[in-house]
C-alpha cells in the first residue's frame, strides 16, 4: 500500500497532528511523519515533495498555522493529491490558516479540511487510498457503522441523562 | 476508470461547475453530472450517495451555495472521497457555503477547494484517480508543465507590455 | 398536547442543550431528547424526521456545531417548522455554526435562533404550540411579566450597588 | 385562520419582502403589509405588537436591515412568534442585519432566516399556522413534492445542458 | 448641571459599566444608573427615554450586548444624544454588539464607542456637557494633560525596563 | 450658535460627506468643510484641531476611508467631541474604516456612526449643540416627528401598493 | 543604485501592478518586473529568489490574490526584504490575500500593504533604498512635500465646491 | 549603523515588544525604546518623527492595539521606512489592529507584519539596514541558515516522537 506522509510546519503542531496518526495507525495505513517549513526549510520541502511518488507515498497531509503556505508549496512540486490542515494559532481562531489554504488559485488545488480537524484529513487520505484497494474500503464502511453504534448507543441513554440531570 | 460524479445543489450553479466538467474532458476522465438538493430531494441524495460506489462511481464533486450541506450530506451515504465545492451567493461572499462546507465534524471529511474553484474541484478528483493510475498521473504530470510553461511565456512578454502601456 | 422534540448532533452538547429541557419544563410542555448526528446516523435523522408529524411532534430544535446541517437535514424530511440552535465549537466562535443554520436555501426554513440561545430556542417553539393553545399563551404572558419584575427589580437596587462598589 | 403580518422598517424593503407576500398567497394565508420603523415610529410599533394577538394576527414577520431592531422590538411587546428576516444593506453585506436580529438575549426570542430570504419567513410562518390546520399542513407537504419535482425535473435535462453547452 | 444617565441592558454589564461611572465621578459631573432592558421592559425604556430630557438628563449612555438594541430603542423615544456602550459577550467577541449599535439607520443616530470602551463613553458625555460648561471644558484638557504626563513618564522608565527585563 | 466642523481625508469622500452638510443647512446650523488628512498634511490636522475650539467650533465630524485615522488624530489634539464618520472604500466594505474610527483606546473618544452614515454624523452634532440650546432641541423634536409622518404615510399605502404590485 | 523586482503571481494582476511600476517610474529608481507564480513556476520563484541579492535587485515586490503564497515563497530563499501587495480577487475581497500574506510566522517577515496598494508597495521600496540614498532620501522628503500641497488646495475649494453642489 | 526605534503606544504592549529587542540584540543593531502614543501625546509622537532621520534613526517600529493610529502618525511625519506592528487587546483578536495598520491610504506606507509578530517586525528592521550594509546582510543568511538547521534537527525526531507518544 502507498504511504501517507503527514508534513507539519512546525513540531509544535504535533498535539493536533498526533489524531491523524491515529486514524492511520486504526486503518493500518502506512504513513511517515516529517516536520518541513515552507519557510524555513523550503528546500526539503521542494526535495520531499518532487521526490514523494517515487518515494511510494500516495497522499500528503500539510498541517499548519498561521499563513499556511505548506500544502501549497508541496502541491507546486508534486502530482500526488494533498491535504490541506489548517491548524490554530494564537489569534484569529484559524481563519488565516484556513484562507490560506483553501483558497488556491486555479491548477493547483489543496483538498482541505476544518480548522485542527486531524481525524478528517487521514479519514480523506484513507479514502483516497480505498478507492483502489477494497479491502481498505471495506474498512472504512466498518469505521462508519462503528460511528453510528457509537451514536446510537449515546441515543438510548440520553432521556435518562436529562432526566437525571435536570 | 470509475467515474467522477458532480453534483450541484441547483442548476443555478452550472456556470461555475462547467469549469469542472471541461477539466474532467481534458483529462478523458469519464463523468456524470446530477442536480440533487440535500434539502428539496433529500432522498435523491440518500439514494444517489449510497449507491454510488456500486455504480462505478470513484469521487464525488458536490457544489452548492450558502448553508451549503449537500457535501456533508452525500458524505454521510458513501465510503467514497466527497469534494466540496462552495458557490459563492447573492450575500456573504461565499464565506457561508465555505464554512458549511469545510467545517464538518469528527468522523466525516468533505475535501474543500476555494470558492467558485471548480476547476480545482476536478483536478483534485482526478489526482485522487490518479492515484491507481499511471497514465492519468502522467497527464497530471504534463498539465502543470503546460501551465508552468504558460507562466514561463508571460513572464517572457510582460515586462515588454509594462514598457508599452505605463 | 405536541411534543416538542430536541435533536442534538453530539451529546457534548448537551451542557447548553440542557437550558431548553428547562424550559419546556417550566411550561410543561412535553418534551423529547435523542442524540442524531445528520453525518454519522443519517437514516436515523431521516427516520426521525420523515415520522415526526405522526409520533405526534408539533416542533423540532435541532442543536448542532461546526459545519451545522442537523437542521436542514431533519427540514428537508418534514413540514413541521424545525428551529436552529447554533453550538458555539472550539473554533470561530460559533460563527460557522450560525451561518450553516441560518443560510437555508429558498424552500426549506430552519427558524434560527443565537449563538448557545438555547432558553430562546425553547421558547420559541412554545410560542408555536401556544397558537393554537391559549392557556399556553398565558403561561408566555406571564413568563414575559416574570421577566420583567426581575429587571425592575435589578434597575430598583442597582444604584445602591453601585454606590458601594465604586 | 389566524393573519401573518409582515412589516418591513423601511418601504424600499418591498422588492425583497415582495416574495413572502406570493408564498403567502399561493397558501392562502391572510396576511396585511405594514411600514413600522423600530426608531422612526416606536409608538406605532409598540402599539401594533401589543394588539397583534388581540387583532388576529398569529404570526409576525420583521423585516429590517443595518442595526435591525425591528424584530427584537416587537418581540418585547407580544407573546406571538416574531420572525426576522435580515435585509442585505449598501454595506456588510447584510451581517450586520443578520447579527442584529439573531443575537437576541435570553427571553426574548425571534426567529431569524437568511439575509433577504424572503420565501423562507413566508414559510417558516406557514409552518407555525399548520401546527393546528391539518389542510395547510398538507399544502406544505404538497409544496415540498412539487419543489422535488421541480429539482427532479431539472436533473434529467442536466446532462443534456452540459452535454450541448461544453 | 444636566445628569448623564447610564443605562445597562442587563446587571451583568456593572463590571464594565462600572469605569464609566469613575469616570464620572473624577469630572464631578451627575450621573444616575439604570437597569433597563429593551427587550424585557420595553415600557420602562420608553418612559424612561421619552420622560429624560425633561427630568434633567442631558446624555444617556446605553450599554448592551449581543443584539443591542438598548442604545436604538432610547433614542428612537428622546431628541437627546445617546452613546452606545457594545458589551463583549461570550461569542463573537463583541462585533455582534459593535454592529447592532453603530449600524443605525439613517434619522437616529447612536453615538458609538469601542467593545467595552465604558471610559470613553463617558469621556464622551462629559465633552458633549462641556460644550456649554467653560469650567467642565477646563476639566477635560487638564485630564488630557494629566494623561499626557502619565504617558510621557512610562516613556522614561521604559528603557531602563528594556535593559533590566531583557 | 457654535460652529460644526466637517473634515474629508479626501475630497474622494464629497459625495458621502454632502448629506451631512445637506442636514446641517436643514438645521440652520453653521458649518465649514474642510479637507486634510491624517497622512498627508498632518499638521493641518495639528494646527486645525488645536485651534478648533478657540475659532468657535463646537463639533467635529471627521469622515475618512480604509485605515480612518482622521478622527483619532483630531480627537487628541482637542477637548471638543469629535464625532468619526467611517467611509466605505474599495475593499473590506468600510469594515476596516469602522474599526479603525470606533475601536479608539481609553481616554480619547471618537463618536462612531454606520458606515457611509453622513446624515446620522450631522444629526448627532445637532444633538450635541441642542444641549444648550433649546430652538435647536425643539427641531430635533420637530425633525423626528417628520420623519414618523412620513413613515405612517407610506404605512398608509404600502398595503395598496403590495395588492397592486404582486 | 539596486533595483526593485516587482513579481506578480499572474498578468490579470497587471493593472493592479502598473500603479507600482509608476512610482517607482517617478523616483528614477530601476526595476524589474516579472510575472512567477508560486504553484505553478515554484523552481522559476525559487530561482529567482535565490539569486536576486547577486542580481542587484535591493527589494521585491510580491503581489498575488486568493491563498497569496507568492511573497512568503520568495522570502524563504533570500535575505532580501520583501513587499507584499495583496490583490484582491473575485471573493472575499481580499481579505484572504491579506491574512495569507501578513500573517507569516516568526522567522520571514514579508512587509505588507494595504489590499490593492500598489503606490504604497513602491513607495514602501523607495523608502528602503533611500536608507543609504540620501538624493532619494530627499525625493521622498519632495513626494510628501507635493502630496500636502495637492490636499492643501484641494482644501482651499472645498468650500466653494459644497456650496455650489448643494 | 543607522539605529531602529521602537515605539509603543502603551507600556502594557512591551512584553510582546521585547521579542523584539530581543532579535536586535541577537543582530547587533542600536535600538531605542519609546512609548508614545498617538493619541495622548500626539505632541511627542510629532517631535519623535520630524526628527528621527536627523537623530540617526534608520527604521521604525510602531507596536499599537485596537485603533492602532501610531504608525500612520508617525509615517505622516517622516520619510523613513515604518513597520507596525499589531498588538491583540481583549476584543476582537487582533484584527481591528491589523486593518487600522495595513490598510494605509496613498502615500504613505506602513510595512505591517502579523498580529503579535515582534520578532518578524525586528527582523524586517534588520533586512532593510542590511541593504547597505554586508556584514549584516551574511548575519541574516547565518540566521536563516540557523533556524533552518533547527527545523532540520525537530524534523530527524519527529518520527521517534510519533511513536513514543501515540
Amino acid at each position: 500500500m502507498k504511504t501517507v506522509a503527514i508534513v507539519m510546519g512546525s513540531d509544535s503542531d504535533l498535539p493536533v497532528v498526533k489524531k491523524s496518526v491515529e486514524i492511520l495507525k486504526k486503518f493500518d495505513v502506512p504513513f511517515t511523519v516529517r516536520v518541513i517549513s515552507a519557510h524555513r526549510t523550503p528546500d526539503e520541502a521542494r526535495t520531499f515533495a518532487a521526490s514523494a511518488k517515487d518515494e511510494g507515498i500516495g497522499v500528503i497531509i500539510a498541517a499548519a498555522g498561521k499563513a499556511a503556505h505548506l500544502g501549497g508549496v508541496i502541491a507546486a512540486f508534486t502530482p500526488l493529491p494533498v491535504i490541506g490542515l489548517p491548524i490554530k494559532s494564537s489569534t484569529l481562531d484559524g481563519l488565516d490558516s484556513l484562507l490560506s489554504i483553501v483558497q488556491m488559485p486555479k491548477g493547483v488545488p489543496v483538498a482541505t479540511v476544518a480548522i485542527d480537524g486531524a481525524q478528517n484529513a487521514a479519514l480523506l487520505a484513507v479514502q483516497m487510498l480505498a478507492l483502489s484497494d477494497d479491502a481498505l474500503m471495506k474498512k472504512i464502511e466498518a469505521y462508519k457503522e462503528e460511528m453510528k453504534e457509537e451514536v446510537i448507543n449515546k441515543d438510548k441513554t440520553i432521556m435518562k441523562r436529562v432526566v437525571e440531570e435536570i
